[in-house]
């Protein structure tokens, strides 16, 4: 059986393992306090030109989510994203658990517009009601967004200026970041984001780490004592080190989007393979994910025989599914799938 | 200056006004357990053909509907509601701070259908990834709706059958339930709401209180120490009595729908002035609350002299606007307001 | 049967009904936009001598302080009071339900001493798990206390002087403010209260209003957009006018003072008596509300023809009772208690 | 400089760290749906005896406890827990954030008594005012306790009796279980705990994990849909098998217990050292953690050559310190330590 469910199948990336065996003995403070914790924070910091950043490590991309969302809003705001945003659709319900509401826009293949939010914020205290209603507090995006694609440049500076113009901090979700930074003709770099973003994570999790992401807040002082509030939310691992040791060895000469490009080179391939053979997409491929429209039979064959998500009906002898390539995907593999489609 | 911006410009009926008067130096025990409650209780388990149901009083809609939804749900539910629900909207995220998603489901002049939410339950289940996303747990609707429209017996049973088929509670938001008992047409009556309904409340501060909600749970148990809850929540009145002494009134000789008539008398006058000179309506007239499509110059014009309520802008050169009757509107007032259309 | 349980066991003062009857028919905007809450403001702001003070009015105490210490902590803070605070002992765990933890310390007849809060938050940032512990992030005392005691203005002003040392707001419950006010010997005013406090409430529900209570933060800004929470925890009152003219009416000509003399002069002679005829009290007397240590037989002689409050069981054969007075106690009331004496 | 700060200095027993390696490349699905915890969830149900067990895995110790607790709790409830708890005293108000007060009752050595619950729970339901009063759901106790201590099996039956009593889930935080059924003279067993308690976690990060916990509950259904809870709080690890692959090589062999004992054969060893030398303790030492009080010249002298935790002041001129082993002390720093005594 094929595997391409989705970019976490598979452990770490050699070199993260083998640090964490090479320290396993050593003795090291607790809660991120350790010496690899701070490096890697430091390596981060010279990687988005964030000098001042203040990074927080934590396992997984909900809790992230959650207990950021959580720290930035007073309790009568909510979180503009995309209807199709992960904390609307997959997270069931931390945004919520947490005391706020997601503020669902429309998107275009999973992208937030700058004159969408604009307008919706413009929108929103202009209604005599606005009192009575949540009122906008933040604008969460994703970088890859849900469906693969990627902002440009210069649709996250627009972005960026509507939501300094309304005083909405902007929090980007990078849990695939990785296969942003390595895609074609990706223009929005770390130090881009940095600029433009008041908080962001970088995923580990899906490119090249056991789990682990770790949020950036660039010009630290945003939220008052974080630290305080991942404790409470039980989200502080106590060995912090296996944090801080998988993202240092990330970081160091460049692994992290070095090994992110596999995941692009082995997506090309596969785009190249289905377009040739006729097959349509639900969503134009840009990074890892590829959604492709099946025939009902197409997808019972092929499932049979190779893991993939399926994703939603498309109609009733049409349904979408997702293909998920990652750090570790073999060529082999990906030459088998491309055997059977 | 006329005053039609909303029901709930006066105080309180005189006969319920009367009452607190008679028997304002009267020592009673608080929080509920007087004998005006369970007087209140009785009255109305009567009206309902509810004898074993359980009764509690709050002192306004959003704290009645919070509490309640809190109560009902386990922490990875939400609430299915209309988009335009009064919980989606204008409750400033009530529900979303009790931990819980509102579920926004589109919406017929602010009805939800039987077979809107029988596909949104079906299609969650049968989605592979629901076990990440928000449960719905219970079905919110509001009699009349926000738009003032009115669902029908049939349709009320279909969405109970569809909630009971789902093993979903069906809560029906009565802010306003007394214009829709008094409409012209109506067939739902508090016997089949209770019938219908897991549980409901039947609104004061709108109709005849001067303030006051009465949550009717028509077999009781479905939520265990609901009392506890109101408690905690902050929103259980000391002197109560106040509570049942008001309702008790109410239901007494009927007062509750027939004070409401009035409020439909004066609003089928207005709809009638209304048409006859042309007016469209945004949403066919059925309660209290008229929403009307007017220029914007007439807007202007109109407003100068008339409190009325800019509901949303219709395109550039139209606004739609409510006009709102109650049990206290005057004929005198409604005539003046016809004569400056 | 005589009833000394409480002090909210009547209706309103008089002159606050007759206010609520005379304006019953007038037409006002919702949610605390009229002229009366502006002018009940006013007058509060000039009784605490505080002209930019914001007012907010709500319906009950519970909902009051929740709200209010909700909306001023941050999600890792909690709130210090004594371990018999209303917050901690009476609130069915309204606080932690906002996600706060009560912070109680030992109390003095129900009173906080500024040594102790010094000390506490001294050891707290001393204890090298501070960081994994609740921080105190505010100050909550009551006045009168639990138990009817009085904060002299020295000891207010201490307290005050030790929060402003760790920037800790200090936060006064006044559900009884009226009766403390009016006590022998009380010092502090409510402009040494407002100078003193950051944040805290005048109490209509147990002082001749039929319900609500004033929060008054003198300085404004110290917490944002307090409105817009009050919403959200539906505890916004939809006829707001009913709150403005309870205390526009109260704090006309001094009333809320004045009436809450009738308590203390009933609660002085009842203390007479019980001193004459040795009973023994389990708090010095200062307030509305005595707590009186019984034999087992008085007590169930005694309350099979007065209502009081059992209180607590002291040992194997006594027991502490409330008799509580008001200004609505009638002294023909009190003359016949005291003969069941 | 030598260590003895805590038992989660090190990595994990290389065992687990072994099959981390060896299975590394492995493609499996997510969110703890592998065979690997699949078998973890096998081995555990065997060595509890509980071959019905509901078994869950999380990252940690604040994290486990908040999500059970707010997952067992209704909204009005709180839980019983000895005053110094671990959830009452150091996860940050985790419990609050959750809705929830810690009902803290004194202890002796860490350990609450079968009779000071049950007095607790008896005079709750007695005071006249309980409903206005947060009622105990539930009761956390820690083996070992937080001062290292442990429960007898007498004692936890009495307690199991109790809680069964007042129908109210025990639930038992085994955050260093492993060194509790490693120790002298204990006589409560895995299975003794299953049958005793309603719901309890073996601590992998402290004994011989990178990280993680496994929550058991031995009859299953106590909880309706944990396992959505756990993903909203956002503590599910999305590549689940990493906890699954630790616990499943800890209970392989018996090797949570054997390498448990280490910890303990080590501590043995400082006892008899600190005990010939005179050595005064805090609490008699029953297990891997140390309270041992010292002159402040001690402290200073011993604390700039060993890794100690300062516990708390004892007098002016003592202050009481821990000293923790695990699986991973090694003997040599034992012997360094004790040198140094």
């Amino acid at each position: 059986m094929l595997h391409f469910e989705s970019d976490y199948l598979e452990g770490a990336h050699p070199l993260v393992l083998e640090r964490l065996m090479q320290t396993n003995m050593e003795q090291t403070p607790g809660y991120g306090t350790d010496v690899y914790c701070e490096a890697a924070r430091e390596k981060i910091r010279l990687a988005c030109a964030a000098p001042e950043a203040e990074v927080h490590f934590m396992v997984g991309g909900t809790q992230t989510n959650a207990t950021l969302i959580t720290a930035m809003l007073r309790p009568y705001e909510g979180v503009i994203a995309a209807e199709s945003g992960h904390i609307n659709q997959h997270e069931a319900g931390a945004v919520e658990a947490g005391g706020h509401k997601v503020l669902a826009l429309p998107h275009a293949e999973g992208k937030l517009s700058a004159t969408d939010v604009n307008r919706y914020v413009t929108d929103f205290y202009a209604n005599p009601s606005w009192t009575a209603m949540v009122a906008p507090g933040m604008v969460y995006i994703s970088q890859p967004t849900e469906y693969g694609t990627l902002y440009t440049l210069a649709e996250l500076r627009a972005l960026s200026a509507v939501c300094r113009k309304h005083h909405l901090p902007l929090y980007m979700d990078g849990a695939r970041l990785g296969y942003a930074l390595a895609a074609h003709g990706n223009d929005v770099t770390l130090e881009a984001i940095a600029s433009l973003c008041d908080v962001f994570y970088i995923g580990g999790t899906k490119v090249g780490a056991l789990f682990g992401e770790a949020l950036v807040m660039p010009r630290p002082g945003a939220i008052r004592q974080l630290s305080s509030i991942i404790k409470q939310r039980g989200v502080l691992l106590a060995k912090g080190r296996l944090l801080g040791l998988q993202f240092d060895t990330l970081f160091t000469d460049g692994l992290y989007e070095r090994i992110a490009r596999n995941a692009i080179v082995m997506a090309d391939k596969i785009v190249s393979a289905l377009k040739e053979r006729g097959y349509r997409f639900l969503i134009t491929p840009q990074t890892n994910q590829l959604f492709v429209v099946l025939e009902n039979e197409q997808l019972a064959r092929l499932s049979a025989q190779v893991g993939i998500e399926v994703w939603e009906k498309v109609d009733d002898t049409h349904t979408a599914v997702r293909i998920a390539t990652s750090w570790a995907t073999r060529e082999e593999n990906v030459d088998a799938l491309i055997g059977k489609l």
